[in-house]
């Protein structure tokens, strides 16, 4: 496996709506998607566009959310991982096993609509690391 | 002003002598620089290149290094800042000051040879964000 593109970068909010007010306003960023519901992740999500890749914020979708603890740990928000794409999951995922990584879980349709993985942070000097199928490069 | 690329992302290490191990072997990255110290920031750097941008390994150069902090909270290392382009980083620095943000001390020159500056993150959802003149664009 190699990682291609950095797809993302995933940023933790309390407030989607006032993290979109910072890379507005503050930032000047000015490709801002509109948040969409990702109900079976836990996650309402927001892209915000810069040249070269996005950031993907991500607010809790009700108490149960995976990110609830990370925000109970940094109220603020605050980084939550790195998005690599990879030309095949399936491929992807054997390779990080056959190297002994953790892959949290099967592949699953991801905020692109492609299959998304996570490694353990464990395995990756402390980040979380997503692998993303390249859209449009389905094998 | 406007953010511009996703110049890097800063991930804070132990060790980049493990982290490159991590990236090369585990990840597949196949473009990785030397690492070189940068003894007036506190930190030693390795450059982790993906086809659409960076990722900055840090490591402190010292016990007095401005990351020594952040790897006594997450020893295992982790996301320690994003750093986007400016064309201008004077007038992004006074952009953010008119508009109350917190600026962390004044233009330096950062890892890339271009001058850089730091926003807190308490202005920035909990992220810390560096901003980067773009190298070529100096005005």
């Amino acid at each position: 496996m190699t990682i291609g593109r950095l797809n993302h970068v995933g940023v933790a909010t309390p407030s989607i709506e006032r993290s979109v007010a910072i890379y507005r306003d503050l930032l000047g960023a000015t490709a801002i998607g509109e948040p969409f519901d990702l109900p079976a992740q836990g996650v309402r999500v927001c892209f915000v566009d810069v040249p070269n890749t996005q950031v993907e914020l991500i607010e809790p979708y009700d108490e149960t959310s995976p990110i609830a603890g990370f925000l109970k740990k940094n109220p603020a928000g605050g980084q939550h991982h790195l998005c690599f794409e990879v030309a095949d999951i399936h491929a992807a995922v054997a390779d990080m096993k056959a190297k002994g990584a953790t892959v949290l879980g099967e592949p699953r349709i991801g905020a692109h609509g492609t299959p998304i993985v996570f490694l353990h942070p464990r395995d990756t000097g402390g980040v979380l690391i997503e692998l993303l199928e390249t859209p449009g490069d389905h094998h």
